[in-house]
């Protein structure tokens, strides 16, 4: 857990020292779960938006794009449930005046158990050695068996509560267990209220014609209110799908964890209009064609799980998330749903419109299904950095920082450098990069020992560096050097863009998908 | 005028009916100055992004990207001035109870004089006919001149009211004009107010906690906060630019002509850091550099100019507009601006931190100076989209409606085209179309006979249609029509990609700029 925790410390620190992540407003002392992306994490984002878009727009003949607005009718949330349903049940102590989310209280409070119950295990693992058996240990030690059964206790309990949004027995749940405030120690609770997540703004500006807007919480209802125009401006036949990348906004009370949990955020999700009958089998083509492009990228099929939902959203009829092994353990990387027709229905019924699909063939009319494919693109980010970032041990002893980053998504592809900062290597190495840019983000480097910038550049994430030396000027060959393997060729110069250009270029990297 | 205001409308409709743009949240009535682009529209929307990018970021070795977040600490917009000075001054009918720009009411009443110009002079153009001189017309008719005085003096007096925040003489200027209410014709009016154009929302849940926000109405301070700490991790070296794309928004109360001016709407800025002294020569550079971006898409020199403005903003010590032929006449298309150290002095300011740059050769600290080049991406998309739109009479006497997109920025590069929907062409269509999406966003279409589908394909825009027919069974070469031409060329299928990438590659569009 101390090494989870200094792993993700490192990964914080690197992205803001390399130039990915930086704490937004920092010179104001930053602003809570709102970060901002600094000149690389801009194109590592850029990457993974254009390697989900064109595997999944690009090449799907029966896909299409869409960019609808932040900004949306405020019927449409009515419609969706957000505005009734969309809460956290929060808690003030009226002490510190602090305010917490009730049902994160009570997941502290188990994690304290369950911490009790590692303990019990990481001391009788020392005291058997090898011949422990942590399975068997788990299932019959007295004391972990208790404690085991007090967790689920209070979990199940909260869980019933919170579905039957009976709020007085949270608050009575928190009482019983005697929680206090982290912050002040006391115990004296106000009532659990239920608090909207969305961010509330006022279009237009006289009291009286001002509409109260929300920040949408997601990007899948501008999907669904554009179906039918779409379908139609489109000549779409089901089964038929629409994507979009976008910011949403959540009023997160406890935002945590970097950019995994974030006040704003981008989604890129997927709509894909079925034949009601059919959905079975769409949720099972998507979990599968949504894994491999995960598996594409080549970060490790051990760092993947699907994690089937036993407790269903309103609106699904199945669900699954695609969990990645985080920094701080597996967690929600992606969720394939299948929707029904839930949200299609709802905005028939709130709008009066009809938003039905005929079926030319049968000459029928009807409202889709919907399977969706939903990631977070910031968590997606994090999956792939805190990934990539390692530390080795080198041959001779010592250790290098290298940001491993899929070839296809490193910000800049090729660092350009002289071996030294005269005799002309400078000039040779300004016009190779001249050529090399208008393929690829290259960058120059000509401070420090050449040494010192590969490793530099290690830390970057660069894949390849391309050393211009004194031999270029006599048979205009360079050393190609390769960010993982640290392996450098020779080759002429004139060869560095088409080999540059085959490990780096999309298609090759999505072709793995087939 | 009245022809302007019809191609403005087939602008609008055409945008509708091909999948470009849509109105936001339409099924529930739409959202007044809010936009979604469709199917067609993101991807065109994408592509002008990335043109902008590639020639900004990735051709020059020392501008890097940035993606900042829309929420910032809220003291960035007393330093950026916003709070303080982002207003319209409004005002309401009492009897209407509808609010007005009063800025906007009285530009309208002085278009209305400037309509009795144009009356004046159409009325003598026709009584002299081939021999009327128009110039000297104006320069010397009576009732003319009285008009011109009139509109003149109105103007004048606002601006200076404007300036020096006089809005009791606004408002005494809107009586003696006796401008009444468009909606009730009323002349009973308020006192003239100032409204701050950003978009307020609450961070937090707790009334004591929450934190007022603004949703940025620009994205160029998300720059200057992050300046230093992009310096410093990028290791810049002045002169050097940061380079940024995302939404921004701002409540306009009279929000109109289509998405020229939208409340939520997308930048693209470049803020480039300088040594003070050196802004003149780097201000004419990037009016240049930014004027052969826009002329690289071959959209006709015609179409653009410089607009010098002659009174400049606070912060500002020269700036210029590149204006664009809109349907509805030469308007802003992007701005280019010497800011001065305003920008980050005001954040010294206001933050108590140094954001000075070290220069290693002088070994001196300063405040860079800084030129901005800011432009709209919906605008940029507007300009593009409605000088595109063409209606062409052909040799045979009928019409056809063609978008000529640069081919560079089209949304689907090649639409492939069985000619009839049997014998095996559709299949070896298909086989067609899963080859080219590897590389281009391809579409197919099998639908009515192959005339009318060159006619759709040259209303979405698609540069190339290939047509497989009896004859591609046999030789395996196809048909490539030009949309613009409309000439057609029997070239073998497998030489199809190679051709199509030779007319759409970005790098080929760029080099124009050189």
């Amino acid at each position: 857990m101390a090494k989870q925790e200094d792993n993700f410390k490192n990964v914080i620190s690197h992205a803001k020292e390399y130039g990915y992540v930086f704490q937004s407003s920092e010179i104001y002392d930053g602003l809570s779960a709102v970060y901002d992306y600094a000149q690389n994490g801009v194109e590592l984002k850029k990457n993974i938006r254009e390697y989900w878009w064109k595997a999944m727009v690009q090449m799907n003949e029966n896909i299409v794009g869409l960019d609808s607005a932040i900004f949306m009718h405020p019927t449409t949330w009515k419609a969706s449930g957000h505005v009734d349903a969309f809460n956290d049940p929060l808690i003030d102590n009226k002490d510190s005046k602090k305010r917490y989310r009730a049902d994160v209280l009570i997941e502290d409070h188990v994690a304290k158990i369950e911490a009790k119950i590692e303990k019990e295990v990481s001391k009788a693992a020392k005291r058997f050695g090898d011949a422990f058996d942590q399975e068997q240990f788990e299932a019959t030690n007295p004391r972990v068996l208790r404690y085991k059964e007090e967790a689920d206790t209070i979990m199940k309990r909260m869980a019933g509560s919170l579905e039957k949004e009976d709020l007085q027995d949270v608050k009575n749940l928190i009482e019983e267990l005697g929680i206090a405030c982290p912050l002040s120690g006391s115990k004296n609770w106000t009532d659990v209220k239920q608090f909207n997540l969305m961010f509330g703004t006022k279009l237009g500006a006289s009291a009286e014609s001002a509409m109260d807007l929300y920040l949408r919480p997601e990007t899948a209802q501008g999907i669904f209110v554009n179906f039918l125009n779409v379908q139609k401006t489109g000549r779409m036949k089901i089964p038929f799908g629409i994507a979009q990348v976008g910011k949403a906004f959540r009023n997160e009370i406890v935002a945590r964890q970097f950019i995994f949990r974030m006040r704003e955020f981008e989604q890129m999700e997927m709509q894909f209009f079925i034949k009601p009958g059919t959905q079975g089998e769409w949720y099972e083509t998507w979990k599968e064609r949504r894994m491999k492009w995960h598996l594409s990228l080549g970060i490790g099929e051990e760092n993947y799980r699907f994690h089937d939902h036993e407790k269903l959203a309103h609106y699904a009829d199945a669900a699954a998330d695609i969990e990645f092994r985080f920094p701080f353990g597996l967690k929600e990387l992606e969720g394939i749903h299948s929707r029904t027709d839930f949200d299609l229905g709802r905005h028939e019924e709130f709008s009066g419109k009809k938003l039905q699909y005929f079926d030319p063939e049968t000459q029928e009319s009807y409202v889709p299904y919907v399977i969706e494919t939903s990631i977070g693109l910031d968590r997606m980010f994090l999956a792939v950095f805190s990934n990539a970032l390692q530390e080795e041990t080198l041959e001779n002893g010592s250790t290098r920082t290298v940001l491993k980053l899929p070839a296809v998504l490193a910000p800049t592809k090729v660092a350009i450098l002289p071996l030294v900062k005269k005799d002309g290597l400078p000039e040779v190495a300004m016009q190779l990069l001249e050529e090399l840019q208008w393929d690829f983000n290259v960058t120059y480097d000509e401070k420090d020992a050449v040494g010192r910038r590969y490793r530099r550049q290690d830390a970057v994430g660069t894949p390849f560096c391309v050393t211009v030396d004194h031999q270029t000027l006599e048979d205009n060959t360079v050393t190609l050097r390769y960010r993982d393997s640290m392996e450098q060729i020779r080759i002429p110069m004139s060869e560095v863009a088409a080999k540059v250009a085959g490990e780096v270029d999309m298609k090759h990297w999505l072709q793995k998908m087939k």
